[in-house]
């Protein structure tokens, strides 16, 4: 089959550009004789590459100094207890906000190590928008607030950072990181799995202020204690070469495409076009208050829950798939990360009028 | 430059088929528009994949009933932790066989959660050898005995298993896994990074016996419950799945060869003709005891140190790669896994015969 238009959540499409280089350099990396994934981590090869992955990442980020970055294994979900284990810092309380099915993940995995506080929530609403600055109520005890700055299940996106004084901030930005530009000095921990707009799933990125590292809590396992990781440059285990690479393959793939700034105006293009197809319809709904709307995920639902098969169907044979919506809301989506084309949105928006006009 | 073999103790050589089949499907899997790693880990497509898996290990290890099979993050060095955190089970003691470099970062990190306890030692040999099963002082208190199998740093190997009657056993099998049929039946876990014998860094194997799952310590972060990953088919947070997937050809490539009995054979022969060698040698040492010596890493020194560089030198444009000994123990060390062909080994052999002849 022809490549597709993949609309999945994550893991998510990938450029082609940078899945037809991996391909041409799987066998034999730059004349090496060998796959990167067949290269010993503390190899001069692999470490040229580590590096120019980091840097290309600060680059795209214009991450500022005193901050580190990490190339971890383990997920969103090892750093919903991460960040507690690592940001507690004597403190037993932190602060989150409750936006979504994630956040909702985050704030269970930290009721494990401290007393939650919910700063703000959103849940009254069924998750259809973001809070405002006003609705924070940020106590000053709280050694750090969490959130979540995209929610990929619900299509709810942030359209401000929450501002918190002297509290370090701590954003899950799995869906969202590297589809704009962001103010990394307002945070004090960034991380996201690589599986939407990084790479392939089994790596996680971390951005840390350094002043937050080195004080875990006790019973801490080194894996999940920063400082282990600050120390020896994300090796202290064998890390996860063979994603590190095809991450850095996507860095050097949006730095061509002019960076962050150039995405952002890309993306915003193509969540503008899906979402006014979506309104100007009257067949197609999508429940987000219209200034909390993800450019990332795009949730919608048809007029009659009774055609979402047919449509899954007739979009898979058109070679657009994966649009189907996450279990815990049922409908369709579509996460139209940095890799998708704004062709593969254009052709959507196609299927989804003529799907309307001969069954709506 | 032409493929290599490359002598790398992890991550380590891949078979070359394995690598051919992954780089023509990388586009475009069995016809489905996408990458492996563009999957939806909960699509028909990658479930399958998994499941297939997970079946050929099965097969391969013949894995009893009662025993759960984990596809994972983190390495070894994050089952160094969840080894405790899962097994303790309100005891609070564990012992653990000292007996080289991984096995005493297994100490340190089970340290962080109990209190050890040593049931055999062989650092007075500078880890030349394993104990013999006299040797183990094991107490009743402890909840569990965890040693490693095979030492990748020394080049040791256990040419046993231990008797722990009811205590379980944990083994790290990360460089002897798939090497040789095991008899699983004997341990409570067993645990391997995939990147020597199974596939890429970013992926561990954890098979575990039923039993033992489901009583974390308190403060085990979810990532680190085995609990986790049973109810959810190692799927509690997006698994790494390109790795899976790459480890699932490698199974199947296995499978071909004639399985585990097979490559032991051809394992042994591998191992057999590099120590005759070094030992018929007067210029390149092993100074391992005879019956402990590694099938899967060879440590061996030249006569002369100061020849090293130039051996390294001269062994890369033969294309004989990463042979550098661990900055520990120094010397040389060749990584025999299951993917490094018997020419690759014969191809050592004749250049250090050649090499000894020039500058012996």
């Amino acid at each position: 089959m022809a490549r597709v238009f993949n609309f999945s959540a994550g893991p998510a499409m990938l450029p082609e550009e940078v899945l037809r280089q991996a391909q041409e350099e799987l066998m034999d990396w730059h004349g090496s004789g060998v796959c990167v994934a067949e290269m010993s981590h503390r190899g001069k090869e692999f470490v040229s590459i580590a590096e120019q992955t980091e840097a290309d990442l600060r680059a795209l980020l214009a991450i500022p100094d005193g901050y580190r970055v990490f190339f971890l294994q383990g997920g969103a979900s090892s750093q919903f207890a991460m960040v507690p284990m690592n940001l507690l810092r004597g403190n037993n309380k932190a602060a989150y906000l409750n936006t979504g099915s994630w956040s909702r993940k985050a704030i269970a995995e930290a009721k494990r190590f401290c007393t939650v506080e919910i700063a703000a929530s959103t849940e009254d609403t069924r998750f259809t928008c973001a809070p405002t600055q006003d609705e924070l109520a940020l106590s000053a005890e709280v050694a750090y607030l969490h959130y979540t700055p995209n929610e990929t299940i619900e299509g709810v996106e942030f359209p401000f950072i929450p501002e918190t004084g002297d509290t370090p901030l701590a954003a899950d930005m799995s869906s969202t990181l590297l589809s704009r530009p962001i103010k990394v000095s307002r945070y004090g921990v960034i991380y996201a799995g690589a599986q939407k707009n990084i790479g392939p799933a089994g790596l996680t990125v971390v951005i840390v202020r350094e002043d937050l590292i080195g004080r875990p809590i006790v019973g801490t396992p080194a894996m999940f204690d920063y400082q282990s990781h600050a120390d020896t440059g994300s090796m202290y285990n064998t890390p996860p070469t063979y994603a590190w690479y095809l991450a850095g393959l996507v860095f050097q793939w949006l730095r061509r495409r002019g960076g962050l700034e150039s995405m952002a105006a890309i993306n915003a293009r193509k969540a503008e076009a899906l979402y006014v197809a979506i309104d100007a319809s009257g067949f197609y709904t999508n429940p987000v208050e219209f200034s909390s709307r993800s450019r990332m995920n795009v949730p919608f639902t048809l007029a009659d829950p009774g055609l979402d098969q047919r449509f899954l169907t007739e979009a898979a044979a058109a070679g657009l798939v994966t649009l189907k919506g996450h279990r815990s809301v049922g409908g369709m989506r579509a996460s139209i990360y940095n890799a998708m084309p704004e062709e593969g949105v254009l052709a959507l928006i196609a299927f989804m009028q003529e799907f309307e006009r001969k069954y709506g």
